[in-house]
């Protein structure tokens, strides 16, 4: 029971404004930050723009047990520069921006890894502690780094805005990895599980979001002269140490994360009146910096 | 009990070919599509892109019981030109395009209505049959044409892509209406019953969310010269009757819209091998066409 002397002690000294979740993040001890492996990380580079202007786009690569097979080949036709001299030739408005060889014609290196829809999903992982919340699709748990959803039976990582996912033509065909996109909308949840989901964008997405939407069918360009030439595509471990880019994403695992995803959960920092009392997993997103 | 006979019967016919869900919204009948009246619509017009093209923007204005002060503001903004000459300041990816007065001094047309944070949710509206979906933040259900929550104590529109909110200063500032923004990225639902969410683009929503990020905080655009100019934003009945756009939303208490919602949640159609088992209330858009 609280004394009478400490609750007026509690009175007087107010309790430190809550911390909206922007800095709870840039107050996260180094520690808390995860190192992206060079081999996790691909460099896109485009064309520049109209006024002449860089565009840099960098994707981190799934850990297993997600998708293996499709990165086994991304990580081939980066080191086969196959992506260079290719495009961005669709950009559909509030779904995705899809970029590859828009001849379809293109030899392919050989030895790329069989991939199946079995891969979609991977065994399920445990989410450990507490009952994961539930949204409109799944459980879902930020863990390991990585938005994921699950069944119980199975586990697989979600189409959130940014992620990365494997074009496809008709099931069963389930892509090769040839054929990238990633989400610029509102998660298109439904193409969990439908789709082998590769990675994420963790720089330079706006060089992607804002590109034109193409007029054709799906957001393609109808007009060959619309899409946007891919320089390159190369992972940083083919890079020289002082060249390659340096990027971290905050420990799942970390109190900072957990912290981070209550205040995105409940905003008491003040310009909110209202906490939502919940956030589904795709408004929470980890957490990604340059390493400083 | 089925008949040895009716069964072979069955076995012998194959179910028609899932719909997807935009078949399903093409094949609804005439009377499932309701007019966005002339006094609810917006017309928002860009200074021309860089090759000339125009960029119009329409905008639907929500209906009673919610937001009707910033709305009366709204209409009477329109009915001044008051927004000719301003520009759109601000676009951070993945979250908000906003437009507006940049020098924040130009002086307001007398009358405009007092706003108040109470106004943010509306009192509960039912529902009706059924327990509508939770979702990560609260019950959604599309009900009267546009999305909506409850907590079963009040009930508010949600912040889906494209959904159009007043911008404001710190609480209890609750905006006035000048200040505009569109959502064109993931749902930033914990902005619900935070601000006044006012109407959606129904049309041309590619012309904001296809425009550079501004670099600096927030997303505003650093140089005067980035921004892009509102030439004029007009109420579709200062037109005259052969010059108004005419619009369609799908009404969301027809079969048609049950079914697409249905659809959405559980996709058949031939690229789809895993349905979802649910959908998220802004993953399921309310359909909108051009009047045929």
């Amino acid at each position: 029971m609280l004394t009478f002397a400490l609750m007026l002690q509690a009175a007087a000294s107010p309790a430190p404004a809550p911390k909206a979740p922007s800095e709870i993040v840039a107050a996260a001890p180094a520690a808390d930050w995860v190192d992206i492996a060079a081999d996790d990380l691909l460099i896109m580079q485009l064309a520049p723009d109209a006024a002449g202007k860089a565009r840099r786009v960098l994707i981190q690569l799934m850990p297993p047990p997600f998708s293996q097979p499709w990165i086994a080949n991304i990580r081939a036709l980066a080191k086969a520069h196959w992506w260079d001299g290719t495009s961005v030739n669709r950009v559909q408005d509030n779904y995705v921006a899809q970029w590859g060889d828009a001849t379809e014609k293109k030899a392919l290196p050989d030895g790329l890894s069989k991939t199946s829809e079995q891969g979609y999903a991977a065994p399920s992982i445990s989410f450990g502690r507490g009952a994961p919340p539930r949204d409109a699709y799944a459980s879902t748990r930020a863990m390991r780094g990585w938005p994921l959803a699950s069944d119980g039976r199975s586990s697989w990582p979600v189409h959130c805005y940014g992620m990365v996912g494997v074009g496809r033509n008709m099931s069963p065909d389930a892509g090769s990895g040839v054929e990238l996109y990633t989400v610029i909308g509102h998660a298109p949840r439904h193409l969990d599980r439908n789709i082998a989901v590769v990675g994420r964008v963790v720089e330079g997405i706006e060089h992607l979001s804002s590109l034109p939407r193409g007029t054709g069918g799906l957001g393609f360009y109808e007009d060959p002269k619309e899409r946007v030439p891919v320089t390159s595509i190369r992972l940083a471990s083919e890079l020289p140490q002082a060249e390659r880019p340096r990027m971290q994403y905050l420990s799942t695992e970390s109190a900072t994360f957990a912290a981070y995803a209550d205040a995105r959960a409940n905003r008491r920092d003040a310009f909110f009146i209202v906490p939502a009392g919940g956030a589904d997993i795709c408004n929470s997103p980890v957490p990604i910096r340059k390493r400083p």
